[in-house]
Formats: structure tokens, sequence, C-alpha cells
């Protein structure tokens, strides 16, 4: 097989000598500087494409100092103050904010700020309140507050330090460092500020002609990223979009829509429109608005790079704000690629799935960067996690390319490590090059994610930040990873879309997360009609399977809307007067493969049978963990949560084929007997890649078609015994 | 010390010989049959007083069966259906009902029964449903359904079988007892079944000139209590008002209040207005209402009584519905005495607070039934478990007698119990003797409880059977049977109460419970009024005690309404985005007498704190399960959860004089090193009774003033090693 491309390397000064036989061993067709690192002389003559990175907002401070009117602001909210009486009640707005990220924009800021009244949740009126003081140390006083009621102040408020540099900045002690500037961003609204992009970018990449790729790192907005008083991280929002306003902006959108926006539209009672919010229509509209804005001014710059013959590519990450990849507008950037950090499985599939670029990359860990890199440090480790976590994904949907970031003077100081990333890069080709730009095949189970967001936030729900652990999360993001590596074809259906008919294009449904979000629905399962239509998918023999709190927003004797479908409810504490015997019945289809308990995570809750006819699979200290419920045509899966194992996973493979009321299939489409062991079938090809995802030797067995997963090849059974973390492919017939 | 008198012996036929002696042993003064047993001839030499139980609605089988229409009702819903389609649905009312105690009442149905759309919560017009079938087999049609709703019937239901004879006679197995007949009960408001109850008591009365005590078991409402199709307990709420329904009484009650009572004001979406319901105004006129009617006939029935020169004596439970002793109406029955089971410290206190009786009485466990008196039983372990809940209580507030039920022949098998109930009478006697009358001193420290319920359920909030444990319940009636024991003066306040200026009265308020529910308030938060009436209480130096999800309801960005003043709120996902940095400050006033980890029971979920200054007590897998906050110049305390154990009443003793600013106290009020031990000071009799709750020995200090928790007395410290179980009366001075 070929061992040549599809794959960047980060090079820096000074290696010089050793790049030609680094490039030719890992087979790099591509070479990039990082954050900190800058191309060496010899690039042009290493034969292969050259990234460099761009930072269209903030690249020139010179720029910036000279038009602090160009900085972008942000909504932020006061503490919450209680008026200890009636008397007038002094807001200092900047508590518990940093002074060196965050200073009050005073500009016309009775248009622009809200003082509320959270207990009632009324303004209170711009006569009714002040401000004074300047700079950072500003206070609002409400002249007549209402005794005992509790009080905050919206503002709005320039960024003085951009997000990411400001992290980069504080992480790494660059206090320390003179040739260091804390960056200040300016705000592409700006006139001035975008000609400036315009003709900036316009001469860089005149001045770069040994530049193929020009590496966006980002654009425009960053994503809500706000630090305390003390410096470190408060807030952060991956998906943010309060740093995106400005007064200009609002304007705009009032012009174009018209309507007002108010600063509550932003602030979302402190909440910032989190993804996990169900969000307003005035949200989607502002997303829409800015993504609207925000696609066309890149538009414009990745012109101006085709211009010059060279391609444009945009990390997935940092100041995104309104080029989410699955947008309604991204694709009419005509970026050329999309490069992300791959931290899951899902999030390589975030980034293989992209539609309408010409490829995607995947920048893998560990980062070739000193607190990994360093005695007693586990690169070979991290990379092997990271590699079995990509592997899965990849496997489905693979990405185009992948890379690396950082130093490689430090990495080649670990010649295991090189080695590791030599066959990894291997054995990812071998993908492309089995595959044929064909996909491995998939089951013909349709299977649908619902929850507010639908498609524009595929592969990206429950996210705080991106790919790191939350509490509230993990119990829920193991759904997506598992299905990030089985072969369904996923699509994600928002409440819209599914009444607008898309669940007739599946067979089973997935409605996964905690109670009152946006990815379980909260309240918008009120709609008779949302509720209508899940029920008459699954009369007509579709499969709905809930995870923690699907479905759930309290009204008319029941918590979780479905609970007809799903068999279960939760117990509030209302109906626990109704007495309950569940009866466990541990021998199922969807647990034959659980050897062990079942690990729900957090779990959610009081769960309880609603009937008899509910198969409880799972009952842990009286509450139901996991039940299977016919319901009518179709059939009900409950989960009280799922985080990811490779147990958990095939659980999760399973319970799709019971819902879809396919089990009899189940046992003669190559899918292992181990479930650590995972198989993507390439029928064009006759062939069938076997990974072992576990980090010991492994042995299975697997029984399946000559013809794939699907028509009618005879039935082969095969044995095999896999190293550890093995990828092999095997001969369908 | 006296030793005789405040104990009811339980006796039967068969024993005459040993009876003087036994009574004299345990010091009895009066007597009483049990289910199943009938007094001795010897009775009335006996020189004692003799109780015998009377049940006025259910005892005279032959009318009952001759006034078929006089029997008692209830309102049921039927089974949760989905439409399949808009074709016609039929609903079997009666799936999942025993046919033995449930009928439906076809009597004027479209006036009372309801079909109800829960999926929009739409009435649907009794024109478009229609009832056929009788007896039990009766199905209610929908002509045209909306496909994909759900649809309920609420139906009014003759009870045809008493729900306590229904339970004792499935319990027992009586149906192979030729003898036993099923029970049916008459309703007091059928004129006939008044009559006829008021002369039948007139007549059993004369009959029975050797009974002193006719112990009503009890008089006409059962608290709600149905069965399921196999018999099994289906639905139970010891405060239940479902089965006090009838068309005559709804009627009346429209006559009287001037609206029109529909079948939801008692389904409430198959709830049935269980106390954890916060209670509609629809419902607590309901109370009020039945209860004024049930308490003035009940006065009907004890004059009779009186008339006789005989005591009325309520047991309080089964049919007690209208009679709960806190109510308003209660006094008014001129009862003489109310006695109930003892299971718990809490039950004691329920009992032996009530006001406006002659005497309170307890009937201590073990019954003596042959389930604990057999060979291998514990009789005596069930005996010093039961003394020792007991005896917290009965040294705070004494019930006035005490006494057993059940078999008298068995007990005496067991000489080591019957030796230990006759120490546990002495102990009991001992505290009113040296007491004289004068309560155990209390902490000026004045405590109240608060939730929706107030007054009525004094010692009765989160319970859903009678002192049985529920998985939801346990970890908050901790709080109760930790007060139960503990020396404040404790006030029960409704959120009216509050409102009302009730809190002027206190020191210290608990909110404690599952967020929705009657007991944590649920929506009443919503009252601006209300939380401004416990800020104020805060500001002017008072405390608030939160355990569980206290003043919960999402609005206004906080899920804890009084989170300020707790300084923690809970997290539900969308204020993960805000970062904490929690830091535990494990060392503090109110654990320190807390050696080991604090147990939370089931816990509130994630908690956070919402400022700095909120002291983390203690921090669980990212939660908090304990903090203190300093709000104002009041105090904020919050508990996730506090089941019962001897350090957590101690944790709850330290967080009330936290809370109240009285720290500086607690350190010479006569409390006891080891939690294991407590003490009731009883100053104007300059004693104290020490008692070692465990089951081991104990040694403990305690340092206090010789004139009681307060005065000017000069301070004491004792050392004292303590039997296991011992009570030990000290000296002051």
């Amino acid at each position: 097989m070929a061992t040549t491309g599809r794959v960047t390397l980060p090079i820096e000064q000074g290696m010089g000598d050793q790049l030609p036989g680094l490039l030719s061993r890992l087979g790099a067709d591509a070479v990039r500087n990082s954050d900190g690192t800058w191309l060496p002389e010899i690039t042009p003559q290493l034969g292969v494409k050259v990234y460099e990175t761009y930072f269209p907002a903030r690249g020139n401070q010179e720029f910036a100092l000279a038009h602090l009117d160009a900085r972008p602001r942000f909504y932020l909210m006061s503490e919450r103050v209680t008026a200890p009486s009636a008397e007038p009640l002094a807001i200092d707005i900047m508590k518990g904010y940093y002074t060196l990220q965050v200073e009050p924009d005073q500009g016309d800021y009775q248009r622009w700020w809200e003082v509320i009244d959270r207990t009632t949740g009324e303004v209170v009126p711009v006569e009714g309140w002040s401000v004074t003081g300047e700079g950072s140390d500003v206070t609002v006083t409400i002249a007549e507050p209402v005794a005992f009621h509790v009080y905050t102040v919206s503002f709005l408020s320039w960024q003085v330090w951009d997000s990411t540099q400001m992290y980069n900045y504080t992480t790494n002690n660059w206090e320390n460092d003179p040739t260091r500037v804390r960056e200040i961003g300016y705000d592409v609204r700006h006139p001035e500020a975008w000609e400036f992009m315009m003709s900036s970018l316009r001469t860089w990449c005149e001045e770069r002609p040994e530049v193929n790729v020009v590496r966006f790192t980002t654009f425009f907005y960053h994503f809500t990223l706000v630090f305390n008083d003390l410096g470190k991280e408060k807030y952060v929002d991956w998906f943010g979009y309060s740093a995106s306003v400005s007064p200009l902006a609002m304007d705009a959108f009032e012009a174009e829509y018209g309507y007002k926006l108010r600063a509550e539209d932003f602030i979302d009672e402190g909440y910032y429109n989190n993804s996990f919010r169900v969000p307003t229509k005035v949200f989607r509209d502002w997303i829409d608005f800015q993504s609207r804005f925000v696609c066309a001014r890149v538009k414009e710059l990745v012109d101006i790079v085709h211009e010059f013959d060279k391609e444009a590519l945009m990390f997935l990450g940092d100041t995104w704000m309104g080029t989410e990849p699955y947008g309604k507008y991204f694709a009419e950037t005509g970026m050329d690629g999309v490069v992300g950090s791959v931290g899951s499985a899902a999030t390589c599939r975030m980034i293989s799935d992209i539609p309408g670029v010409k490829y995607t990359e995947g920048r893998f860990l560990p980062y070739f960067f000193p607190d990994v890199f360093k005695p007693g440090g586990d690169p070979l480790g991290e990379a092997n996690e990271s590699w079995l976590q990509a592997r899965r994904a990849i496997s489905r949907k693979p990405l185009d390319r992948i890379g690396y970031g950082g130093y490689l003077s430090l990495a080649v100081q670990f010649p295991d490590f090189m080695a590791r990333i030599e066959q990894i890069a291997n054995e990812f080709r071998s993908i492309h090059e089995v595959g044929h730009g064909h996909l491995a095949e998939r089951s013909t189970i349709r299977v649908g994610v619902l929850n507010a967001w639908g498609e524009l936030r595929k592969w990206q729900t429950h996210m705080v930040a991106h790919a790191l652990w939350y509490k509230q999360i993990y119990s829920y993001l193991g759904v997506l990873e598992s299905l990030a590596g089985l072969p369904f074809d996923l699509q994600f259906v928002s409440f819209e879309d599914a009444i607008n008919g898309r669940l007739d294009d599946l067979d089973v449904v997935l409605n996964v997360g905690a109670a009152g979000t946006a990815f379980s629905g909260g309240d918008t399962w009120l709609d008779p009609e949302l509720q209508g239509v899940l029920r008459r998918f699954v009369g007509n023999g579709g499969g709905l399977i809930g995870i923690g709190e699907p479905t759930a927003v309290l009204k008319g004797g029941a918590y979780f809307q479905l609970s007809d479908v799903l068999g279960v409810d939760k117990e509030l504490g209302f109906s626990q007067s109704s007495d309950r015997y569940p009866v466990e019945t541990p021998e199922h289809f969807i647990t034959a493969d659980l050897k062990g308990a079942l690990d729900v995570g957090e779990g959610a809750g009081d769960i309880f049978a609603t009937t008899r006819d509910t198969a409880i699979l799972r009952l842990q200290n009286r509450s139901v963990e996991l039940a299977a419920n016919q319901a009518g045509e179709g059939r009900g899966v409950y989960i009280a949560g799922l985080p990811y194992s490779h147990d958990n996973a095939r659980l999760l493979h399973r319970a799709i084929y019971w819902a879809a009321d396919r089990e009899a299939d189940f046992d003669h489409q190559w899918i292992p007997s181990n479930p650590g062991v995972e198989v993507a079938v390439f029928e064009q090809a006759g062939k069938a890649l076997v990974m072992n995802n576990l980090t010991g030797a492994a042995s299975t067995t697997l029984t399946g078609r000559t013809s794939g997963l699907e028509g009618d090849g005879e039935l082969r059974e095969l044995q095999l015994d896999l190293e550890p973390m093995e990828s092999r492919w095997i001969d369908l017939a």
C-alpha cells in the first residue's frame, strides 16, 4: 500500500537537516507552523504543501491600538445583588470580572444596558437607575429598589484583551516575556477594520509566495470566554454568541428583522444562551443574522486567498462564531478545508462529516508540547488513546487528512512515539486506499438524534467547552461517542425538522439529555404536535430511545411526556403514593453482551416503569436504569445514562437494532462477539477492517455475509486473535 | 418513685388468673381489647379502666348490606391511554383496579365523571364520550379522539370493601375463615346511616357498662388506600381525601362555597392531592369543608359517649379523614384523648403535641403478634429500638400514656421482653414524676418548619404511608426525627402564616424537601412577597436552614429562589458554563462533632456555591453537601439531605445554633460531648435526664449551668459513663 500523503507535520526553524527524512518517514505531504514557531528557510525546498497560520482580527496590534473604538464587545451580567432595603442600591457591575479583559462600554448605555428585577422579571425603567464611574470602576445605582428583591445589571463591555491570546498568555506566563503584548482584537463590523483586514490579508499573501494554505485561526468573533477577577476562567461556552455584539450589529439586525434587540436577549438570565438552553426565536434569528454576515465576509477573505492561488483552511474553534460548519451559510464561504482538534471519536466525526469543503483535517493529540514531551511524560500512551478513539470514527467516515501540532524538535526526542505515529499514518492511509472513496457500509437502520439544534450542532451536543469533561455531560456525550464509531447512517434532527416530516426518513430516534435542556427539549415537549409526530412515528413501527430525561417536562400527570412510548417515567415525589412492584428481567437481546454491571454514569434519578408491560432490564437501588417497551407497532427503549465504554457502545448498538425491530439481523452482520472489537465493512472492496479497540490482545468470532452487511452473500464465520490495538483487513469472501 | 399508672395493656380471654399480677407488675391502669380479641369476663373486677374498640362506619354489616346506596365512594382515574388514531377510543376504566374493592358508580355520570385529554389538558365535552357496561365491567368510549393524544377517565366509584378491613383480610388470609365477611362501610352523609350510627352507638354504650373508654377506630372516611387487580396495594396516601367524596357532599359544598367541584379537583392529574402536592385553593376548601362536617358529627358521637359517663378516645389513623388533630375543628369534637402508633420520635411527637385533648397515648411497638413473637423473633430488640426512638420525643414532650396492642398471651412467653417493658413503663413514668407537669427546658432559639401545610400537618411532613420508609422521603424525615428529640420550641408555619407575620416569633426557619413539593414549596416561591418575608427575616438577623431543594423553582437565573441567603444553588445544566472553584473548609462549628463522613441520604444533585463567600463545609463528588453562609445580618445553612442518625441530629442541633448566631452558648447548655447521648433539663426540678441513645455503653462530658439551659447559675462540668441505653437522672447543682 502507498505510504505517502494525507499527513501534515509541524516544523520549525533549526531542524532543516532532519526534515526531509522525517517527512519521508511519515509520508507527510504538508507542513505547518504553530503558535510560537516559524517556518524554516528550507521550507519551499521540501516539496510539500506549506500551511501558515493567520489571525484576521487580531494580527496587527498597531492597527488595534490606533482603533480602540473598533474593539469587539460582549454582553455581561453583574452579580445578583439583593436589595437589603428600599434605599438606593449601588451595584459594582465589575465585581467578579477581570479588569484586564473587561471594561464597561458606557456609550448610549440607556439604550444598551438593562437593569432587571430578577425576583419579578421586570425591567427597571432607565429613569430608575444611573451610572457613575469610568474605566473599569463603574457603579450602577438603582434609586428606589423594592426591598429584598434581587437585581442584576446587564451591560455592554469592551473586550480589552483577546480571549484566546489571553488564555495563552496567562497559561504560559508570558507576563515575564517582554516580547509579548496583550493583544486586542478589532471588530469586522467596523468599516476601517474591515478594510484593513482585506488589505492586510492581501499584503500577507503577496509577501508569502511559499505558503500554499492560509490557516485561518480563526475569523472575527470569539466564543464566549470570560475571566474572573483572579484571572481564572469565569464563563466558557464554545458555542457562545454573546461576544459578537455591538451597537452597529444590533442596529443592523433591527433594520433587517424589524424588532429591537435588548440586553436580555443575550444575557438570558445570566446563562448567555449557552447551547443547553432551549433557543428562543430571537437567539435563532441572531445566529442566522451573524452567521450570514460572518460567512459573507469570510467569503471575501477566501476570495483574496484564492486570487493568490492559495487554499483557505479554517481552524474549527477560537474566533469561529458565525462559521459553524453545519450552518446554512458556511458552504458559501468557498472555504477549501477545515482543520480541528480531535479529542474523541465524536469530535473527529464533527470534522470529517463537514459538508461542502474539499478536505477535512484532524489535528491529533498529543500536541508536541513540553507538558507531555518531558521525562516521565507518556506521549506514546496519549497517541495510542487518541488513535483508538479517532480510528473508530475514521473507519466510518474518514478525515481527509491528519496532522499534529507543536514543536517537532521535542517529538523527535521520543523515538517510540515517532515510530508509532508512522504506523498510525500508514493505518490511516490504508482506510482511504481500501475504501477508494467509498465509505464503510452502514446498517440500513436509519438513526436520528432529536434535539432543539438538529443539524446545526451535528456531533456537537452536550458540549460546554470543546472536548472537556463535565460532570453533567459525560453520561450523554457517551451516546455521541458510541455512535461516532457505529455503522449507522446518523441524522441530527431538530424538533422543527421533526414536525416538518423529517422523521419519515428514520427508523430509530434518540432523545438524549437532562430535563429542561435543548438536548432533551424542555418545554418544547408541551407542543401536542411534536408529541403527536413522535407517537405517529412509533405507531408506524419506529423506535424511540430515550436517554437520561428524555421528553421531560411536567404536565398532565407525566414528567416524560412520551412515558407511554418509553414505558418509564421519573418520580419527582408526587407519584410516590402509587405502589410499584418492579421486577427485573435481566436476560434480553439488548443486554446480551453486557457481562458486568451497566454503567449509567450520573444516572437520571428515580425512574419507574409506568406499567407491568415494560420490561425492566436493569434495576438499581429501586430505580430503572434500562428498560424496553413494546409500544403498539413500535418500540421504546430507556437508558438512564450512557458514558462511553466498549460495553455501552455495544449496548447502544443492540438497543438500536431492538428499537428498529431488527434484532434478527444482528448476528450475521459482521458484528464481533467481543464488544472490544469493531468492524467496518467495505463491501465494494470485498474487505472489512477489524479493529481491536482494546490495549490488550483480543479474541473474537464474527459472522457475516460475503456480500457485506446486506445482500445475499453466503454466511461466513471467522475466529480472530488480535494483537493489542491491532487493526486488520480481512476478506469478506 | 411511683410505679403505677399511665400504661394500657391488651388483654384477652383465657388469661384471667395471670392478669392481676401482670397489671401490677407493669403498673398498668387500663386494659383494652384488640382486633380479633375479646375482653375476658374478669375485666370489671380488675380495678382498671377498660377500653373497647368501636367502628362507627362499618360495625354493622346487616345495615350495610341493606343500604348499599350508603356505601362510601372514591374518585379514581383510569390508566393513561394513548389514542392510536382518530378512531373511537375505548378505555377499560377498571383496568388495574380490584373488582372486589372498586365498582364504578354510574349515577349521573355526566355530572361527576370527566374525560381529559392529558396532552392538552382539555376536558372532553360530555357529548364526546359514552359509557357502556355495568358492575365492574365498564368502558368509556371517546367518539373522536385526537390521534396520539393521551386520555384518562376520572370516575366516581363505590367502595365495595372497607379498605382497612380489606387490608387485614387479605394480609391475614381470612378468605379461608368462614366466620369472616368482607365488610362494607356506610357514609355518614347518608341520613339513614347517620341515624343508625347514633342509635347503634347509644345501644352499644348501654350494653357495655364495664367499658370506660370507647376507642373509636376511627370514624367515617378512610385515607386513600386502593388495591390493584392482583389485590396488592396500588395507591396509598395516609392524608388522602379522595375517598371522602359523594354527590351529596359535593352538592353541599357547592351550595356553601358557591362554586362547582369537578372530578379533577380530586384526581389532580392522578396524584389525588397527596400531601406532597402544593395544595390548591379548592382542595384546601374541601379539607375545611369536610373537616368541619366530620368534626361536627364526631362531636355528636362523643356527646353520646359522655352521656354514658364514658370517655371517647380516637385512634389516629384508618378512617381518620376530617379529624386531623391539628386541624382547626378537632378541638370542638370534645374528644377526651387520642391514641396512635409510635413508629419513631416524630410520630411520637405527632401524638404528644396534640392540643385540646385530656390525654394522648402512644401504642408502642412491637405489637404482640405472631410475626415477631415467635421462635427466632426479636421482640426485645424491637422494644429497645422503639423505646430509644420514643424516649427522645417523650423527654421533650411526654405522651400522657403508653400502651401495647395484640395478644398478651403471646408476649408472656417472652420473659425478657416482659421484664424490659416493665422497665420502660417505669422509665416513662419517671419523666412525668420528675417533671411534675413541667416540660423539659427548651433553648430560647425558636425554630420553625416552613412549608405549604404548616400547623395542620405538624410532625407529619414528608409522609406517604404512616411511618413507612420511602426512598424519596427518608433524607427529609430525618430532619423531623432529629427535631423531635432536640430541645427547641418548634413551630410549623405555612407560607400563608409566614406572609401574615408568623416569622416574627422565630429565630430560625427550616425549609426542607424536594423541588416542587408542598414541603419545599414549589411555585409558591415565585411570590415576591414570600421571598421578601424570608429575606427580611434573615436581614433582621434570622437564620434560614435549607435542606434538599429548598425554595426551588426555576426563575430569573436561579433555581433556589433564596440562593442569595443559602449561598448555594443547584446545577440543572444551564449554568455549567460558569466555572466554579469550590474549596472545602471542613473545620466549622457546625461540623465540630462530626467524626466521619456526612450522610446526606439521597442527596440533592449538583449543588454549587453561588459566591466565594459561601463556606463549603462538605464537598462530595464536586457537589456541596453542607454549606454555611453569612447573609447580611442573618445566616443561611444548606444541607443536601439529613437522614436520621445521632450524628445528623447533632449536626442539625449545631446548625440551628449557628444559624441563630448563638454558637457561643452551645458549650454550656448541658449538651453532651458524645452525640449518642442527649439530655433533657428539667430546671424547675433541678434535674436533668441523661439518655444514652446507643445500644452500647457511652462516655460523655457535659457542661451546663446549675440554673438549667439559661439563667445565671454557675457552670458545672460532668463526666458520665452510661450503660447501654441507660437513662439517668442527674442533679443540676
